[in-house]
């Protein structure tokens, strides 16, 4: 299969990275169908031109018609939907999602999955502070990394798929991990900072602090900002790694700590050196 | 003393926060002059039309003409500064500081300095993660926080000369704290989110990380960038007060650890649905 402007695409779950996948494949002509929970944001979808049709209902036609179905919704619910409703994929489709932990999703959806239907997941890197649709922004693409995980059970085809659909979406880097490289790799770059985020946030309650902040503080909590039902689920179902960086965080944290209460300056220095040379490393690419 | 275009504005220190300043106050129709270490900047400050004159000495004529100091250099700098040229200020002239820490500083400039000079203490809460006078932009300033730290030895003129200078700058919200207020506020909302950059921009070194970076990442380490020279000093300046931060922001972030392990998401949820109630209150307002 090839994504081309023949392709029928479903997206599963039409929030605020379906919705940014609708917007981007629309303009490239790409005719966009969805099934998701709310028809108000399929009324809105389809004024703003970025959906064809939708329905609230799992609608056999839809399901049945697409070439490429992409789930954007939570690890449960997608092992879910397919463990009810994957009888009425058509032959030979492949379906593909956007969630944030690949360990025991993929291997599991893989296993019950019909042997005449390939699943290849990937994790679009990049989103918002708010869910839903109407925070939709397939801009967040752009200079943004793309991760496809396969398996032994994935194929050629649907490896390039993946590719040829991280590219349509606008990503500037598209990667293959395995599904461990991946969760050790997230539990770092992105479910830590969550954690550091969320804690620092809540740590201090001292009375009127917002008059006095400025825009390091802002960064450091702009993720604190986040959607309780899902990252509560992607941190439990990769504690085992996030634990681990949790862990090697607080170390070299203690360690600066000792630094500072020893009045280390050569050593608190070097450590500012080592990350304003790594820090550089991590400029995103121009858009 | 009012702040008009009529005040003789001297500025000691040409970096990113003497520049900006420079910048800020020029649009004004206010002249300005400077001391600083670098020829360079000077006579670039000069062709851009920001800085009147400057010199790389201390120029008797230029501290001696001068109604209002500012120095924007480190606290040891502005300390021995202090005691060893106090003595060619204008009789009446006031002076201000941009230091990012007061207690130490402020009792101790205002402890040797001429009677006939005051000294009002200010922070500009904004800047760059780089320094140097080439990176210095009065935009900044625009909804940022500006905090002035009165003691008994300053008077109502000095207090309103700082107003007035914050106002002038641009900054959105004035307000007054004691050092000590200060101090505590700095170590929490600016020196824990500095400390936590540089350790998540240096605790894990597996290589390629940059290839599968989100925003988040790159939000929470843009200030790990950062000017080693001046945080080392000021860390160990307030390490008391910052130490307790560490600590504090250690023990939340072993509890959330501990809901993690537990599987207790309940608990997850309810602190990310505080984090993000909390975190609306920081919102920058519209420039």
């Amino acid at each position: 299969m090839k994504l081309n402007c023949d392709t029928n695409v479903l997206i599963i779950g039409l929030g605020v990275m379906g919705g940014s996948y609708a917007k981007a494949l629309t303009k490239l002509g790409i005719k966009v169908n969805c099934i998701t929970k709310n028809q108000h944001d399929i009324d809105h979808a389809v004024a703003l031109g970025c959906l064809n049709k939708g329905s609230t209902e799992i609608d056999k036609e839809l399901v049945g018609n697409a070439d490429l179905i992409i789930f954007a919704v939570y690890p449960h619910i997608f092992i879910e939907w397919i463990e009810k409703y994957q009888s009425l994929f058509k032959h030979g489709a492949i379906i593909t999602d956007v969630t944030g932990v690949k360990n025991g999703v993929v291997q599991k959806v893989q296993d019950i999955l019909r042997n005449d239907v390939e699943f290849i997941a990937c994790h679009p890197m990049a989103g918002r502070e708010s869910s839903g649709f109407e925070y939709s922004d397939d801009g967040v693409f752009k200079g943004a990394n793309f991760i496809i995980t396969p398996t032994d059970k994935n194929t050629n085809e649907g490896i390039s798929l993946a590719k040829e659909l991280g590219e349509a979406l606008g990503f500037n880097r598209i990667s293959l991990l395995t599904t461990n490289e991946h969760d050790k790799m997230v539990a770092f770059l992105s479910q830590l900072t969550h954690c550091i985020a969320v804690t620092l946030m809540n740590c201090n309650e001292t009375p009127n602090l917002e008059a006095f902040t400025g825009d390091s503080f802002r960064d450091l909590t702009r993720i604190s900002k986040i959607n309780d039902e899902m990252w509560s689920e992607l941190f439990i179902w990769n504690k085992e790694k996030l634990i681990a960086e949790m862990d090697n965080f607080i170390a070299h944290f203690e360690a600066l700590k000792q630094d500072i209460a020893n009045e280390d300056k050569p050593a608190i220095r070097e450590l500012m050196q080592k990350s304003t040379k790594r820090r550089s490393l991590f400029d995103k690419p121009n858009k």
